[in-house]
């Protein structure tokens, strides 16, 4: 049992809708238009260098994905690109900003359970216009205080967060489906945190040891947390 | 005397530093890239075009200024931009997202004479990391409690804000450079407003009507609020 919370955040994107398969969706698309210049594997390993190399400068977000693969072009075809495919790619981040929204399973009967008994937010990376849009999309922005969204997820953007919900680390419950942005920063500033993993996960987000720690939680799906919480 | 006010909330671009002349002067030099395509006034005008068309898909900030700048290369071109002309574009948003800060007159004054009095809050439109990259650049986050990134600075924007913040509309002040977005929603919803006009201000943000009401100050200089406030 999982005592004293007042905030539970939950990440949005894999945790509560479908996100990243769209991504290496669009990845694919990308590198077919580029597969008379490198082959596939090079050129996603090529634009996966360009995104981490501007997450300094541009951070998390359908945005800055545009403009790396937009300068990914430019550099693997060495200035011969067509113009139609940086229109092509233009068109692959726009209707990435525009697909419908997939609830992942049990969602809304979670955030059912839990209203008006712990303040819920969203916190989430990538861009506020475009998880607003989903989260308007999804019909679950009714069971939501508010969202935040975060420039990175560290301990120090969770130390930052908590200061602005006026909540102490202990009464903080965070819910995602990545150790690294979700759950480890989380247990080291004190707060709580359950993972529910996700099929595809960035290779970004992967890291590869277990966690052992009294206020973490493993489960299988969002619904396994209801037990754990007096609702 | 602008009384009962509990929290305080600063626009950023052009109200605690400089901004709006950084995009001027790169659409300048955007538009030196295309002159051989059409006149510097026309490309201008293109692009503000594609900048106000891209809006609900990519809210404010420079990433999607520097996606509706690739937009318009490839629109004005009809296809025919060399690459060199994209890179030198993505290079010229760069440049802005790294571009130094300059407060703006009297601001630091400002923040040390009401810290510790009021909660004071940083409200903005743009990109999350680009606007804390500049506050912490600035030298004055240890001033504010935290960033409200707004995706738009609407009545129903400030309504989540003031949600978001805990705050009654009455005990809301909102002080910055434009009458749109950071005067007359505020006073729509029952807050208190200060203008202090910029020199610069960009066409989207104009209006032509002058606003008569209790709650609405208009200084020359952000400094003249301390008399209006119990510091």
């Amino acid at each position: 049992m999982i005592d004293n919370i007042r905030v539970i955040a939950f990440d949005a994107d894999d945790t509560l809708w479908v996100n990243e398969p769209y991504f290496r969706d669009t990845e694919e698309q990308f590198a077919s238009l580029l597969e008379d210049f490198l082959p596939r594997h090079s050129i996603v390993a090529e634009l996966y260098q360009t995104e981490i190399a501007n997450l300094p400068l541009y951070g998390y977000g359908i945005k800055g994905f545009m403009l790396s693969m937009i300068e990914t072009v430019l550099r693997i075809t060495q200035g011969k690109a067509d113009a139609e495919i940086i229109n092509r790619v233009i068109t692959l981040g726009q209707e990435m900003l525009n697909k419908p929204i997939e609830l992942l399973d049990g969602v809304e009967d979670v955030l059912k359970a839990l209203h008006g008994k712990y303040r819920l937010v969203v916190a989430t990376k990538g861009d506020l216009l475009d998880q607003e849009r989903k989260l308007k999309n999804s019909g679950l922005d009714h069971y939501f205080h508010h969202i935040e969204i975060m420039s990175d997820k560290q301990e120090k953007d969770y130390e930052k967060l908590l200061k602005h919900l006026d909540c102490p680390a202990e009464a903080f419950l965070m819910l995602g489906n990545s150790l690294k942005s979700d759950v480890l920063p989380v247990l080291n500033i004190g707060g709580h945190a359950v993972h529910i993993p996700y099929h595809t996960t960035w290779v970004h987000e992967h890291i590869d040891h277990t966690i052992e720690h009294p206020n973490f939680y493993e489960l299988k799906r969002l619904a396994e947390v209801l037990p754990q919480l007096i609702v």
